[in-house]
């Protein structure tokens, strides 16, 4: 059975002089098969990525699927994809799996998460005062979360090491350490008791990994990732990156939230810290243009919902930008999809198409529309991977951002 | 090019002796391929069959699709078919197709039918008298159909000459000719006054054909199916079949509304009188169960939605009947969907990650229970064709209607 591992194929030169090398291109292996670096990573929400089937998704070249552990631990619950073998298993998926911890979702979704935010810029910051909000759906302590289940409000509880169970029923062949979710809102005093808690769980998580591993010689190895916070300070990045890149570690997830200015900035701090030899996954991000700041400051691999959302709401991306199939200039148009695509929903579909089908509320009109933006992206970050091992990274990324103008056209 | 054409290949010997030979195993051949008959033809509706990818419908078995002119006409709009290459080309789907009439359906859509259904009970059947019902959607006078779109509530007009030029545009391989929609609780005098009407509609459609023909010389060959009617009054259908039979029609379609219980016997009559040359479609029918008694008396060709419908509620067709996969039974159920089952559903998927699909309201559910319940439909019929071939058509039904509990387990 093989292990997990990573090795580096190609450095990325800095363009400027005196900058640090941390992008490459490189090679995970799982039990499951390698993953190209840098890749871009499909999420499959509830173990299928929505509307798609997976043969699809294999068609249109990606190389491994993410799932929640969150969604998976409400629905079907991880006991049943434990009996079934693994969320791979489970959902058709043959290649490597990636779960996040969950920490992101408990702390997130619900009511109550936006008051919450609004709330804390003008309080301060400690999880005490906050708890007693009405609309607050998790609380944070020392020990974990205590969360609502936004689909039936039942009350459950994650801890480092329940994470860890958690994901270790769902069997990915990457994991992420549970972590504190804080937002850019939060003050410096919160951030630095988060991040202290933050890595007490990673030590929690690291050592509940191991018993779990021990304990499961059934399975194949599963990977974990411990998660950098630190929100926008780069002592605290540099410091989380050090504290867990000495601890062991597969790869690290960058986390938080990350706004698009700063964004390369965090990543290359981190990178700079954390041991070379091991995969950096950037969590949650991105849309088309970020992956070139991602992948120059350090990142090998990403996830993220947008393309597949965007395509169940009729958006399609393109080189340009993206644009609304919607639009009444689309309804007699037989051009393809988009121009100068090879996904399968270009090669085979006409706008008229798509269009007819969006406007008639079709469900196919999510299934071509999400091939096509997973394939956007996926496609998009494979051609970077390419252009680092050839030398001509700086040529793709002019040309890309010459010409991309953001999100809508 | 090739023209349209139908071989028979093999007759049914009637099991009763006296009965004439009315079953039959034959060829249906199309600009776009040719069907093997008996089979049932899957139906997609507004050009796509409901979240299922053509080539999966295409690797499931699936011969040839028959789309809805109503619904096309309405949405997106006919000429944009037309300017598309045609329905097949418009939906990235190869081999031939059916469009039925629209006479089904501008009369039976929206609020109107059940009421004035109810009505007709009580009533006279004659259409000036039920013409002013407020609810009323459809307006039928010997020259046509007025009707109000059940989208947005504009009104339209259907005759023969215009469902033929629709039906050109739209370019299917078999078209149906218009005809009027009664139900078995209209009186013995509408039906017969309809039946006179639906007579001299497909004296005009057949010359609305021919001149469309003529003038569209760009386009295959596409051919006109004639449409009996007469609902279950035996002289009625035998005049019809008569009528019809005698005019320049490559096929026929059996319409009206028929109870299970003499399904059998009206496509019986029908098929004794029409011309044993041109094949026969059987429209809107069926369920499993029904095929057996359409193939022996006489019906080439099946369509119907309730196999799709059932799927995107979460039913699943068996041998023995139906079942909800939402029942909590399967949740943790590893085994396939079904048992014995070849389709792409059944050998990839368990019960528990349909349950799973179902209860989280993921697209996927209804793309891969729509696989196995057309899979399961298209593949009966195919079964029920081999058997004519190799002798063993009646081991065939005894050993499935012998198994089939009828609808739900």
């Amino acid at each position: 059975m093989p292990q997990f591992g990573f090795t580096q194929q190609q450095i990325l030169e800095p363009k400027e002089s005196g900058v640090r090398a941390v992008g490459r291109a490189g090679t995970i292996s799982t039990p499951h098969g390698d993953i190209q670096t840098p890749a871009f990573i499909p999420v499959g929400t509830k173990a299928t990525v929505k509307s798609v089937l997976p043969e699809s998704m294999k068609d249109l070249g990606a190389q491994a699927l993410l799932a929640n552990a969150y969604h998976l631990y409400l629905q079907p619950g991880c006991d049943i994809i434990d009996s079934a073998g693994g969320v791979g298993k489970f959902m058709n998926w043959s290649g490597p799996t990636f779960t996040d911890s969950g920490g992101f979702q408990v702390m997130s979704l619900g009511v109550g998460f936006k008051k919450v935010l609004a709330m804390q810029t003008d309080t301060v910051q400690r999880d005490d005062v906050i708890a007693d909000h009405k609309e607050r759906l998790a609380h944070v302590d020392d020990d974990g979360v205590t969360f609502k289940s936004h689909l039936d409000g039942s009350m459950h509880r994650f801890s480092p090491e329940i994470s860890m169970q958690v994901q270790h029923q769902i069997g990915a062949d990457i994991m992420f350490a549970f972590d504190e979710l804080t937002t850019l809102m939060n003050t410096r005093e919160y951030q630095e008791m988060s991040l202290e808690r933050t890595r007490l769980w990673a030590i929690r998580c690291v050592e509940e990994h191991k018993r779990l591993t021990i304990e499961r010689t059934d399975k194949p190895y599963q990977a974990l990732f411990g998660v950098i916070q630190g929100a926008q300070y780069e002592d605290l990045r540099r410091k989380a990156s050090r504290d867990l890149g000495a601890m062991d570690f597969d790869g690290y997830g960058i986390g938080g939230a990350l706004d698009k200015n700063s964004l390369s900035t965090i990543v290359r701090w981190v990178s700079e810290e954390l041991p070379a030899d091991r995969p950096r996954h950037l969590l949650g991000i991105g849309e088309p243009e970020d992956f070139f700041a991602g992948v120059e400051s350090g990142a090998d691999t990403f996830d993220c919902v947008a393309a597949s959302r965007a395509g169940r709401n009729a958006a399609v991306y393109t080189k340009f930008g993206r644009f609304n199939i919607t639009n009444a200039k689309y309804r007699r148009s037989f051009a393809p999809v988009t121009d100068d695509c090879a996904c399968y929903t270009c090669t085979h579909y006409t706008q008229a198409y798509l269009h007819h089908l969006v406007h008639a509320k079709e469900l196919l009109a999510a299934t071509l529309l999400t091939i096509h933006n997973e394939y956007f992206v996926v496609n998009l970050v494979a051609r970077i991977r390419e252009s680092i091992l050839d030398g001509t990274y700086y040529e793709l990324k002019d040309e890309f951002l010459g010409t991309f103008a953001g999100r809508s056209l």
